[in-house]
């Protein structure tokens, strides 16, 4: 696999267009992704028992398997906004299968941004009645899912299956809040692979455990979680339906490095974030351990605080380690940035000034070895810092 | 049951001791407590698999059930320092016992402070020699134990059992952090009550589970964290040894009073906080469910962050429910305090303005009834602010 210049449109088959619909003061704010030919869908879904309108609205189209169109608005969650909301919702879906001439149960709809406010449908009508499926603003589309996210974030890979050159692109927001709410993370992939619905589910299922569920900002989980996942066969390789196959492999292998490049992305981005912080979790007796270990390391605020300020506190590492393990944990060996800093469970003489040095890096690395098993696992969050409390203590709902 | 004033040694044949033992640089850090005979005792610890030495120490106290002095230093938690820390733990548990002739299996110790450093046992064994039985600085004990604590934490009531009058008075310390590391709770109980050991126990084990453990500041559970009750019987009541008695019930409800003030002491105590935070989570399914609802609340940094913030945020109070409810929410109503914002799970009209004038107020209440039940729960924490993320980044271990 290789990684190419591009965006959520380099798959064949698929385009985007991005408008302004007056939903934000001034930004781009609507954004659609288009597929020529109908394509199987696959997604993923927020846990939180309050899940905003249109989440209910994409589980129905997840299930029935196919989808052609992806909209999405960023300012409004549409989230406990009630049957008025769930009205919208389709009413959105209508206007954009109404626009494209496409079956209305393959569009699924996407809001991001402030909870508890209805969509104004008239904006939404009209910002609809402007989208194009041809010459349209296609690197508008990353840009008009974005709250306050302080960068796009995007990435293409390109990779040969059965002969055939597959693309695959990814596109996502994250970790952004706008009041009075919470983070929520969008993701979209679209790719021309010809890849059977179920096989696609369950390996983004799969892939989902040890990539977008591996980080975390603030310990939150959003009303609108969504990733979503469109292939439109147009690649035209031997369609992937056997999930013991080379290239369901080679394809499951590229779907996890698009979902951990997003996934690190949202973290490095996380609200009022300075740092990107990875910890590898090893010598756990199972992966489900090693991912939550990792997990509660990379979201202690007491660690996040720590690396903000660029001090190699191993102290609150290992006391988060104890917080979580199912299982004995008296033979830890901790690395920060690559400095030893505790053997057998034991401090070990380091150099406090250079590992701190080593700190102010923008990515921070956190190795724990735990010496009970064979087993491993990543998580990936970002510091705690002055601005994370700015942006959601001042910013008023 | 009525509040006095007092202090952990009120309770009949107790005393207590503070010195400095230069372990800080300059307040009280060395303390005990004292009972004159023999007291049962009762105790919960810290869940985290990283256990400090005296934690260790303490359980095998506890099991015996009977104990007759607490010593405990600040500065230094004595945990992740091996066997030379086991070592250091029963050494002062030792040197205590010689100095005031007790059974050295009566004598639990408890530290907090640095993790990964090894107590200087010359200043300990130095200050251990300086305590005293008699006219000592009873008022220092709750001063001697603080870490990063902003102020002492003492109750004390007066209660009617089986005609006796029965005194009972706790002390903690908690939320404060010394670098290089985390919050650490400890919690103190004497009472001259005569009660069975293992009823104690289990009204203990009961209790914490609606008060200590109802508290969150960061999140992170401590290595360190132990709550003990010492009853040594001198009220001269009937021994209670019926957990359906009345007695039982008076006396169970004075501990659940004292912990449950010595809890909230501590949440607004918290590291940085401005404000005590209370959530009360009604028409649950189940206490256990309600508890823990009430807990994610309270603990969710967006809802932390808008307390400081003095901004009615109830979104993240309806997602942080969502969150975490193992049954469906759709009809949540919601007060901050006092002011009804959301109803049938939809938001409702109220004044911005003067809602967030009141939660500028010191104390704040969140009020959510489910209407899945008649099971209620209730927690406690503080707002999250710049102070917290100065206090754990810049602080250097």
């Amino acid at each position: 696999m290789k990684e190419i210049k591009g965006n959520i449109a380099s798959p064949k088959g698929f385009t985007a267009d991005a408008i302004h619909a007056e939903l934000k003061f001034q930004k781009l704010d609507l954004g659609v992704i288009l597929s020529e030919v109908p394509a199987v869908v696959a997604g993923v879904f927020t846990t939180n028992k309050v899940t905003a309108a249109p989440v209910q609205l994409d589980k129905a189209v997840v299930a029935e398997g196919v989808a052609q169109a992806i909209i999405v608005n960023s300012a409004i969650a549409n989230a406990v906004t009630g049957e008025e909301g769930l009205n919208n919702a389709q009413k959105t879906q209508r206007l954009l299968a109404e626009k494209f001439e496409l079956n209305k149960s393959h569009v699924a709809v996407c809001s991001t941004g402030v909870i508890g406010k209805q969509l104004p449908m008239d904006k939404i009508a009209l910002g609809i009645s402007k989208l194009s499926a041809k010459n349209g603003h296609i690197d508008g589309f990353a840009e008009a899912i974005l709250t306050t996210d302080t960068v796009k974030k995007e990435v293409v890979y390109e990779v040969e299956i059965g002969g055939q050159t597959v693309t695959i692109a990814g596109v996502c927001k994250g970790s952004g809040m706008i009041h009075p709410n919470m983070a929520t993370m969008l993701a979209f992939i679209t790719t021309d692979v010809k890849i059977d619905q179920a096989l696609l589910q369950k390996m983004l299922s799969e892939v989902i455990e040890t990539t977008f569920n591996q980080i975390t900002v603030d310990g939150d989980t959003s009303t609108n979680d969504t990733v979503l996942v469109l292939a439109n066969g147009l690649a035209e390789n031997a369609e992937i339906t056997d999930e013991n196959s080379a290239d369901y492999a080679t394809f499951k292998a590229v779907l996890a490095q698009i979902c951990q490049t997003l996934a690190k992305k949202i973290a490095a981005d996380g609200e009022g974030a300075t740092k990107l912080i990875e910890v590898n979790v090893t010598g756990a007796p199972d992966e489900l351990s090693a991912r939550m270990i990792a997990k509660q390391i990379v979201g202690s605020s007491l660690v996040k605080t720590a690396i903000f300020g660029a001090d190699p506190n191993w102290g609150r590492v290992i006391s988060a380690i104890g917080q979580v393990a199912p299982f004995e944990v008296s033979d830890i060996e901790l690395e920060i940035q690559g400095d030893l800093v505790l053997l057998h469970s034991t401090p070990v003489d380091f150099d406090q000034a250079e590992l701190s040095e080593k700190l102010k890096k923008k990515v921070v690395v956190i190795d724990a070895e735990l010496n009970t098993g064979d087993k491993t696992g990543t998580a990936w969050g970002c510091d705690l810092t002055y601005k994370y409390v700015e942006i959601n203590a001042l910013y008023h709902s």
